[in-house]
């Protein structure tokens, strides 16, 4: 008797679609071996006791004696198993007769998620028992002999998709975790993926791979960095946030075309999908301009993008940092849909409503709206209520979010301000139909369009949330955003600039007269890379010359020279022009795997607060193990310590 | 008028070879990229403002206008100059009419090492002119148009190889160093060689390249482990020396064929030609023994190694640790050359030599030999001193060193112990010759081998600085070592255990039942990969076991088993057995190039105190920003400051 009901339902939920895909994952990897640049599948049976794997069985292979390896995932009445490893599931029959008792017994009393090794032929299933969703659901293994390799105790949960689990408790069992369908499929789309880029970027193009120092010293402003005590009382190094001056030393050096999946670090504290390491595809080069950078850029992704998507087509579409901001009211926009901020300040010049007249007689002060397209159907009252929380929650009142159904009746607080001749125009401008929504804010252009821009985020959620499609998760929308600024007024002190990037972004050519009157006003050489609303890399081309970065470093930013000197003196030296980029691996793989958190993408993850919930990292060192490093702990105060106890005390994820 | 002799001078010193090939490095390395799979040469000029390198025009380019990049390496009388960029030099011709003044004012007045773009014909250098050992020797650029693209200032050395430097020179204007012809190549065959190590991995054997966490926690016993002091007050990451917990965890997880290139960390202070962060190789498998692993970095080694040099011959000679130490005195023999260990104890069991006898009568008690051939012909007086002294220094009197000519007269102190009978049966035994020299050690086993094998190479040394080539500097001799012993007795207290290796090393099979009963007999399934004299490489069958792994950790080793104790966890949920190597980088590419230091094949070294010469990392940090990570200096007293000042002022290199 055959259980295809229950396998049936096993394999639905191992062929949960990725993205948009209908393939089983096991599937799409197989098919993305042999499709990427025609290349062969690898040998995954090589050097080890086995000669195929559970996933690649297939009827070409009846008749063949196999040996697999693998973890007992169910055992069905004592008649079969299914068996798993990393390229699938298959299912082998366990002996019944007399002479085989042994094997029976040693299949039918391991716990699941043993580890054994059968050896067995592949037959074909009895007709009509055959699993057409399974990829090895056309055969079975007929068993011979089978070793318990290791016996699995009591399971804290079990390693099925569809079993939910906390992500606390997977990241304190990471390796069962890792067992899974899902975290199989990222980490080896993703190393397959940066293996692409290495073919691109070193055996097309030439780069050379150079591996540099975490151990350095720590950089001007480098708050963020975390520290290593040396043997040398009251040095340290500091672990960098990314080899930004060994790249530059590097093209100073002659190196050319450097590259490098770099680790940086970065001690944020607490913050949501950060980790405190993370991954960068790391990219310089000399003689370069920024659409050399770009074309590269574009290249590459193309290059190393998964086979089973649909291709990347390039050139990016290029969008000014200015543009971005008055059309997305961001500088990450989410190019998959529509929902622009528009300019109606001309609608209202002649208004009488004394707010929005106020509003345009600020400096840079405007009306703007976004039109949400039916969203008298979607949005309930309350998802309106929530839109006008998140406006006010996040600005004061300079900025008013107001709604007008563009339908029969303008029903809005602020309607009333809004005369005839106004809505025709309103309608006319943002070709309004009955049924939309528009929201619209007065006030300084930047604050304006930073509003809408959340709150077009906020109605896509929303939306969404009713069942309309605006952002395909398939979709791939990627965008650069250049010519942002190269300088900002610092937060806490706006008569002070600080780099908008970082301060060894070169001027923007056209700019470069107005770095000595009107810094604020320059335009930098950067660039960043958005794909479907979040930056997943960003560059620049840099100051090659030491006077001009001397100039930006002391005289504008007011920092302290002497930890760059190395730096500047190297820049005196023959320092080519150069530019680079870095891409955000985490966050790329995030995307590319449709992961919902970069923990997702990464084998083992620390906790938002930076815990390594499996081992308990960060742990406490005996003071004798501090010694060597002249450091000691100056432990918090009663009340400090309470803080940070409470702090403590916050749920990990 | 053309200076060829001058050139010709030049390019001798470019064309300096590397091991034995005696082809130019720029040549090689542009064979390396055709020749090794075939593929073809990359772009090295796509993306950027030139249209070739320097270094790749020959006469098939001839006619053709190029634009070139690079530095100002020589010029010679404003009518040559020679231009270098990372792929060769090429000579380019200065026009010398009215109608060019200002392209000729561009280089004729740009410093050395400036840097130019430049563009102009190729075309045939004047007959008799050609200079056949520079690879662009037949041609040279009529130059047409110049840009000084960045000035240089006064350099501290000149960048030439035949220019001597000193280390601690080199490594404060590392960025200059690095223009060296011996640097650009030492990092690019590295680069080389890893790609081609991750096409075999992933390409031909699906292995997954996973990062794992340099934030980790201290491991027992982990004193040479970095600390990085966390927000939390007390609480500490450890940068840990490398991933073998993660990757026996990865294993656990069914990620089945895991390898990284991975970064690791080991403080120990001042050691020569060692790194506080170094590379390794990372590798680890499934279902594997040692047969498989050893397979497997055989042919990893065969696929990636340089093409330029004698193909790798697999599968590499294999030797236990026993016979390795008898034979050549130590657990990495240089096979290169024999002059192997000659146990010679039974020619002396009659002997009336009080000091033999009493030697023989030592437990495990031995009187061994090599032989220098030729030695009496090669080695000077104070030779023979230099390496009794070599004796003495590192043994004490239980091993004498006793030095015999083969020849006619046994000109030694202890020759007159020396019978007639016992000089025949010693020729006979070791095939003596005229001439030959045959050092002598009588003592307990290990310790005369080890004497012998410190004194083989000091004699090899020797006989290699008066010309004989004993060790092939192209040559390369694989060797595996096996059968490690798993544990040995502390040094501090020899009645108690450490492992050899690390504690998750599995015993061999065979010895499995002397765990319980002599531990200390127990051989291991540990191997070492050792490479002309140097360990390249180790790794392990691991123990997957949980109950196996806490009595070695608890009983055996008495290790905290709570630091380990998601280990343990891990291992009680289904490990399956497994196994690994990591071979290290650094090492290895210094014996591929050829390179005298590991400081050569590092783009940004650290001097042998750890200190980086150029940036001048570790560095003081402020008081401030030691806060946030609840830590204070504990600054020495006044005696131990002057300690380490004093320490401090040890010459860097």
């Amino acid at each position: 008797m055959y259980f295809s009901s229950w396998l049936s339902q096993l394999c639905r939920a191992l062929s949960r679609p990725i993205g948009r895909t209908s393939q089983p994952i096991w599937v799409s990897l197989c098919r993305n071996v042999v499709l990427s640049s025609q290349r062969k599948i690898p040998e995954f049976s090589s050097f080890v006791s086995r000669t195929n794997t559970c996933g690649e069985l297939r009827p070409s292979h009846l008749g063949q004696e196999v040996t697999l390896c693998g973890w007992i995932q169910y055992r069905r009445q004592n008649i079969f198993l299914v068996l798993r490893d990393c390229h699938g599931l298959v299912q082998v029959v366990i002996p019944q007769d007399e002479s085989a008792a042994s094997v029976k017994k040693v299949l039918c009393e391991a716990p699941l998620e043993s580890v054994v090794r059968i050896s067995g032929t592949v037959i074909s299933r009895p007709p009509g028992q055959e699993n057409p969703k399974m990829p090895t659901g056309a055969i079975e293994i007929q068993v011979k002999t089978a070793e318990l390799l290791n016996s699995c105790r009591k399971l804290p949960f079990e390693i099925k998709d569809f079993v939910k689990k906390t992500e606390a408790l997977r990241l304190q069992y990471r390796y069962l975790d890792l067992r899974s369908v899902q975290m199989q499929h990222n980490l080896r789309v993703r190393s397959q993926m940066v293996m692409k880029m290495r073919e691109y970027l070193c055996n097309l193009h030439g780069f050379v791979d150079v591996e540099t120092p975490t151990l350095f010293k720590r950089t001007p402003g480098g708050a963020k960095e975390f520290l290593v005590p040396s043997r040398e009382p009251g040095k340290f190094y500091s672990l960098p946030q990314s080899p930004q001056q060994f790249k530059q030393l590097l093209m100073i050096g002659g190196l050319d075309r450097y590259f490098q999946v770099a680790r940086c670090y970065r001690d944020e504290g607490s913050r949501p999908d950060r980790q405190p390491e993370f991954t960068q595809i790391d990219i310089e080069m000399s003689f370069v301009d920024k659409t050399g950078i770009q074309s590269l850029t574009e290249g590459l992704l193309q290059y190393s993008w998964p086979s089973d998507k649909d291709p990347v087509v390039i050139p990016f579409p290029s969008m000014t940092f200015a543009e971005a901001l008055a059309t997305y009211g961001t500088d990450k926009p989410d190019t998959r849909f529509e929902m622009k901020i528009t300019d109606i300040s001309d609608v209202f010049r002649n208004t009488k409503s004394e707010f929005l007249q106020n509003a345009l007689r600020e400096p840079q002060g405007t009306v703007k709206a976004i039109c949400v397209r039916e969203g008298a159907k979607y949005l309930k009252r309350k998802d309106i209520e929530s839109i006008r929380k998140c406006a006010t929650d996040h600005f004061n009142q300079e900025v008013l979010p107001v709604f007008l159904k563009a339908g029969s009746n303008w029903n809005s607080a602020v309607a009333k301000f809004i005369v005839e001749e106004h809505r025709l125009e309103l309608t006319r401008i943002m070709e309004l139909r009955e049924d939309d929504v528009v929201l619209l804010a007065a006030g300084e252009h930047e604050k304006a369009c930073s509003l809408l821009g959340k709150l077009r985020l906020k109605c896509a959620d929303l939306l969404e949330g009713r069942g309309v499609v605006l952002r395909d998760p398939a979709q791939f929308s990627f965008l650069w955003v250049v010519d942002f600024p190269l300088f900002f007024p610092k937060e806490d002190n706006p008569k002070e600039l600080e780099s908008a990037h970082h301060p060894f972004t070169a001027p923007h050519p056209s700019d470069s007269h107005l770095l000595y009157t009107e810094p604020e006003k320059v335009r930098s050489q950067h660039y960043d890379l958005v794909l479907n609303g979040n930056e997943i890399g960003g560059g620049s081309i840099r100051i090659h010359n030491a006077e001009l970065q001397r100039y930006v470093l002391s005289t504008l930013l007011k920092e302290d020279v002497t930890l760059l000197s190395h730096l500047l003196q190297a820049l005196d030296h023959g320092a080519p022009p150069h530019g680079g980029i870095a891409l955000g691996l985490d966050r790329l793989m995030c995307l590319v795997t449709g992961a919902p958190s970069i923990r997702d993408v990464i084998a083992f993850p620390k906790s938002f607060r930076g815990h390594d919930l499996m081992s308990n990292a960060p742990d406490s060192v005996p003071a004798e193990e501090l010694k060597p490093y002249h450091i000691q702990v100056s432990w918090p105060t009663d009340s400090e310590a309470e803080n940070s106890l409470n702090h403590s005390h916050h749920p990990e994820s």
